[in-house]
């Protein structure tokens, strides 16, 4: 059990979106980590071919992505949003790949596996060729509430979150970019990204809305953590917010167990777990801040406190960096497990 | 009952923190408004005499702020935080003022009643010479929270914040400014409001912190609440965050009610509430943002949702300018009712 299904050290990686923002990260990381990749075969659309991406001390050309790009491929990252991997993820598969796909095209798929290493790495070992990277506001949720979940069931959460644009994409990173430099030089303040101003603004609305009032975003942190957390009654609530933040995403969570734990045994408990990282002094500077969770792998808890409403729950302030726990760093953590080539994050250069 | 204690149409008012930002609120809305004041009274540091205040067609002398500044005072705002109020309000009662203040010295104060004239108008004539004025954070919330505990009374409350740094005065809106060109012109981004940058950032710690590891802002959330809405029962849990807005807060409220209320209830008892504006469709653009409401009076709410985890309850999304409805607005409507003065929103310019 647990076996990696594949163990190479000359792996042929195709990676679907590399101009993208996670695909960006993930090309640095396969570069800090030595990840054992032989070819790495960019993939993008017809217009970026003819770049080059370096990495692994090479330079591989963007090639575009058509059905047939998968022949020779080992292992497949998919970050090109959903319609693509809709489209080209089960080719990879026919043609011999296994599929890390970082969109929402799967993730609710039964017979693939929604994987948070930190949280239910047997999973990976289950997938039929397509294992689904989950969305990166669920993702730092479900890596903080494991560690309660194992010592009393979780009975409900509710989260607000503050969203990073660059949860949106490159495009969204450089709306803010540039909403900011025409503010500054008294010109117009132009929005295409987002259907309102984002500099010095909040937007309560990640993803589409859905028929009940909530957003795909939000039913994503509800029906994905019940999947990852394999608690399909657990009762979640979530509104989701954009905020001026460039990269790493905050939330503020309250969770009911069956059993109190209470502050100290809870810091006890995320003291021990995998890629959590406690910042919790009641002094200025002292809790986790977005700004400077960049570039960084741990998902940080601080502001711990017993809940006011009901002294069984706690409630926490959460924050980590969306481009890399948030979706790079755990679909390399997964293709980690897959091929067995241990990550560990002592490996991290500064 | 509810007779204005005096009224006059030629009072004396002073403004203790005319230079500061809801200082300068409170006297474009004396303009607006033609509020009936024959004297006004600026007063301010040492630093500040010298400068004068346009304000209802004539220009005010700022005046030095001493323990003698109130003796032909009738009306006396305060507005240049805890420790000026504790020194100089009971000296201008002592001198015949009556005092509304806008700080935190005096709202738990048994004998101050701390009044949103859309919940406890009433309490204003239980005075005994100052009437607080509540925290930001909590007027909209019980504006937005009013309309639902008259129908069924409110058990529980969660809260999270995305406050603007108007919250903290003109410096922090000052220093966000600062950072913005500073960012934009590649130089070093300066803090010194804030412990830690807050362009681009998220800083859940507003106010200081106290034992219980809540900041004050959060526990006046909790205890302002419970004295304005006579609730002293009621059980509200809070976590307040700074984000880089320059003046409207805005907050992710779950509520939960005696009995169930619903959506379509909700929204029709705010339709029918004083001061509260719905914009609640489920698209984009289709919610309150606080970009948006900056400049205006009312208290804003949108993604009108029944709660997922508790079907009894429900959760919005609430925003409203934090100096206007926040501070000098809710300050001005107090005084109103004081004097007898209507204030009308229909009165207001664009």
């Amino acid at each position: 059990m647990n076996t990696p299904l594949f163990k190479k050290s000359n792996l042929t990686v195709a990676l679907v979106g590399a101009t993208g923002a996670v695909g960006q990260e993930l090309i640095q990381l396969f570069d800090q980590f030595q990840f054992p990749i032989q070819t790495l075969i960019p993939l993008a659309s017809k217009n970026s071919v003819g770049k080059k991406i370096r990495c692994l001390g090479k330079d591989w050309p963007v090639q575009e992505l058509t059905h047939h790009s998968f022949s020779k491929v080992d292992l497949a990252f998919f970050s090109a949003g959903a319609s693509r991997s809709l489209e080209f993820a089960p080719l990879a598969v026919q043609q011999g790949a296994v599929v890390i796909d970082n969109s929402s095209a799967f993730r609710m798929d039964k017979k693939v596996p929604l994987v948070v290493p930190e949280v239910n790495p047997d999973d990976i070992f289950q997938h039929q060729g397509i294992i689904a990277n989950p969305n990166c506001s669920t993702i730092q949720m479900v890596v903080a509430l494991q560690p309660l979940h194992q010592e009393s069931p979780i009975q409900e959460i509710r989260v607000a979150t503050y969203q990073a644009v660059s949860g949106t994409g490159a495009k969204a990173i450089e709306e803010l970019l540039n909403q900011t430099q025409q503010y500054v030089e008294k010109k117009e303040v132009l929005s295409s990204v987002y259907p309102a101003q984002i500099l010095f603004n909040a937007i309560p609305h990640v993803d589409v809305f859905l028929e009940n009032a909530y957003t795909k975003e939000e039913m994503k942190m509800v029906l994905e953590t019940q999947k990852i957390m394999h608690a399909p009654n657990l009762k979640i609530s979530a509104t989701c917010v954009r905020i001026p933040v460039l990269r790493s995403h905050s939330e503020v969570i309250w969770v009911q167990t069956e059993k109190k734990i209470g502050v100290q045994k809870a810091i006890g408990l995320w003291n021990q777990a995998p890629g959590i990282k406690i910042v919790n002094q009641p002094e200025p500077g002292g809790y986790p801040m977005p700004l400077y969770a960049q570039g960084t792998f741990e998902t940080y808890v601080g502001r711990i406190r017993e809940d006011l409403v009901d002294p069984k729950s706690l409630t926490f302030w959460c924050v980590a960096d969306q481009l890399l726990k948030g979706a790079a760093w755990n679909a390399l953590q997964i293709a980690g497990h897959l091929v067995g080539f241990p990550l560990s994050l002592k490996q991290k250069s500064a």
